[in-house]
Formats: C-alpha cells, structure tokens, sequence
C-alpha cells in the first residue's frame, strides 16, 4: 500500500480554459496530477503546445501526449475540412449539435485516461467538461459523467478486484464560465497560457468569433476579469 | 434515410476466432460490416495481419485499422516486456485476473468504435467478447456490455438528437468456446486464418501453451472439428 504519497489523479489537459482550471483544482484537492493530452489530428496542434506550457506551469510530473488518428474515423469541423461555424453560439444551439461535435470524443478520451489511471494506480480522473455555458455536445452532460463512472466501476481491475474504484470527476460540470473564471484566477491559474480559439491565425491570435472564442470572452467580462487573449482584427477587447 | 442500403455494423476484429465468428454472425444477420481493427502496441502484429486476411476473405468493403500506441500507457503482459505467463488457465482463474489483461481495452476499442459508428451512421456495434471460456477480464462480462450500452445512449449525437441508438451487441457473451467454433464453422468461416496465440514463434507458430492457445485447442476438440492450427513443437493435434 502506498501510504506517504499523495494520490495520484490523471487530468485530462486540453489546453484550453476549462481544463486548466481543472488541473488547478486537482492539486488543491491535494492530488498528485499526471496529465494526459491527446493529439487527435485536430486542426490546432497549438492546443498541444499549450497544454505543455501549463503542465510545466504547474510543474506536472508526468505530462503523456497520445496521438490517436481521430481523421481516420472523421465526421467532425474540428478534424476534417468542414469550416468552422461562426454564427455564435445562440443560433448553433438553435441549430441543435454543432458540427464541432468529435463523435464519442469524450468517451475515446475517458477511456484512455481510464487505462492510464489503473496503470498509475490513480484514485481519480478530472475532466474538464461544462454542461453550462457549453456547445450543445451530448458528452459534456451530468448523466453522461454518471454513465461512464458506472462503466469504470465494472470495467477495470482496480476496481473489481482489488475494490478500488477510480472517480470520475467533473468539477466544472454545473459552473457558468465566468464561474470558472474567477474560481481559477484565484487559484493561480494564468489563462494567458491556454488556448480556447477554433480557428486561429498562423501567428496564433484567437479569431474572436467562434462559439468557443465568444463564450470565453463573454466569460471574462462577466467574471469582472481582464482577458489576457490575443484576438485577431477589431474584435479585441483590450 | 437511407432505406435501400443494408444497416451498417462495426465489427471488431482482432484476428482471433472470436471476433472472426462475430463478424460472419454479423452477416448473416443483414449487416453490411464495417470492420475495425487496433495495432496497439502489443506483441504481435501477426494479429492485425490474420484481421486482414479474415476481412478480405469475406470481402468487407471497408476495413480501418487504427494505431494507439497503449505501450505509452504500460500496464499489460501483452503490451510491455513482461513475460507472457504459461501455467494454464486453471492457475491464472485461481490468481486472479491475469497480468495479460490490458487496462480498460475494451472500453477504449469500444469508445472508438462508438465514434466510428457514429460516423457511418451504424446501427450497430459488434465485440466478440465472452464470459464463459474466459480468461477473467472484467472488460468482458455482460454487465460491463450492459453499462456500454447505456454509456452509448448518452454519449453519442446519433441517440440523442436523432433517435438513433447504436446497439452493443456481444453476441457470443454465453457461449462456449466449442459452441462458437461449432456456430462459426456452420458459417463458413475458415479458422485457419485466425490467430489466438499470445507467443508466437517467429515462423508464426502458435505456441500451444499459453492460456489462449489452450483454450482453443479444448475448444475445438469439445466442438469435434478438426483443429487447423499449426502448433509448435510436440503439442500438435494433428
């Protein structure tokens, strides 16, 4: 039995906003975090190199990088041709599911970070999902969280055998952005190292009006907290 | 909607006896089968070599086999460089689950299937997973399909929104070994193209002691057909 150290915990690491928030949650929790990102032939490796720049913010032991082909399965804005919508996010949640939507996205990723998590001998997973001020994805919601914690429970070793059963957490689940906003700010998070944009330009610079850009900045001005992005054209907000 | 065209299915193929049956019972029922298959890392590419044999021969039109590299996140006697244990499945049920079992396999290959199925529209998915002649994974028991499937009506754009759940469908869960070669053999599927061995030689024999190749041998000895696989050494059949 591990006894002195702290527990581990694998936090999933987009790079983005919320999951950053996350990683900062877990080490106040106390977790020792390992945290797991996964190149998936989306169109922003950006995402990648941010995730690595807070990971070595937080001075993560162990960041793992998984590549999986996700273009080999397709079907989404975000990893094939499709361009990216820009209506905003009321008239995408008109418009049911965005085209945005990964298929299983979340459930591929929980399953990974399942594997890792009983190879680690981990007492939990955080994600970073929102059923608030989100996209309309049907695996950002509370019952799905549920769902897959019911899988875990029956699916690994650790579990089964050995009765311990690893958490799946979702401390953002029921938080509005601007929420999350001032929750991380006070716990250190610096939101100038993550990346929210889908459609940035080469140099970087977050477009400004994607649904992901438009919900992050309405959630620093809401927040009553100065949005460190980099916005291309006149839509900054500085 | 598509009303002219057969339903489509995922079907996961490893190469291995199982999976080939699944597949043929997959036809049989009407489906146009999608077959999908994971180089991950382990030991022996032979297995995705007879998964492409077993799809050509019967002549699935699509056939995707997808890298994950699972030795990133270590864990399995099939993965990683531990030796690969031959005291028979009887000392392996007493031990416990055993040090071949994969972290969360099956719910990553189901993940990804899920995302896929999504993606052609499916109506179904297909895993060759059983809990009779076993080698004690939780990953394969019925309720673990049961928690995926309602994992699969949460997780997915197509049940959601559209009213089109994906069914899990693990129809060999409680048959025996014998019972699936005798099902598939009345199918048409040709056995010699499979491969359960979990060390094979170099020449790609099987090795006729390892947990796996003993239960297929039983298996087709209880079945009373004829055993076409090449073993090594003294252990043959025929």
């Amino acid at each position: 039995m591990i006894t002195d150290e702290k527990s581990r915990a694998v936090v999933l690491l987009s790079g983005g906003l919320d999951s950053a928030t996350t990683l900062a949650i877990a080490i106040r929790e106390g977790y020792e975090p390992f945290a797991l990102t996964f190149g998936y032939g989306q169109r922003h490796a950006h995402e990648v190199d941010a995730a690595r720049r807070i990971a070595a913010a937080f001075g993560v032991r162990r960041h793992l990088v998984l590549e999986i082909d996700l273009r080999a399965i397709g079907g989404s804005a975000l990893t094939a041709d499709t361009p990216v919508p820009k209506g905003g996010p009321g008239e995408c949640a008109a418009a049911g599911i965005p085209v945005t939507y990964v298929p299983a996205r979340n459930t591929i990723f929980l399953a990974l970070a399942l594997g890792w998590a009983e190879v680690l001998g981990a007492a939990g997973i955080f994600i970073g999902v929102n059923a608030v001020d989100y996209s309309g994805y049907p695996d950002c919601r509370p019952e799905f969280i549920r769902a897959f914690q019911e899988l875990a429970n029956l699916a690994t070793k650790a579990a089964v055998e050995d009765a311990r059963p690893i958490a799946i957490r979702a401390p953002l689940i029921e938080m509005t952005k601007a929420g999350i906003i001032r929750l991380g700010s006070g716990l250190g998070v610096d939101y100038a190292l993550t990346t929210s944009c889908y459609d940035p330009t080469l140099e970087g610079l977050a477009c400004g009006a994607c649904d992901s850009c438009r919900l992050r900045r309405r959630g620093f001005e809401e927040a009553g907290v100065p949005d460190p992005t980099r916005y291309a054209g006149a839509g900054t907000t500085s």
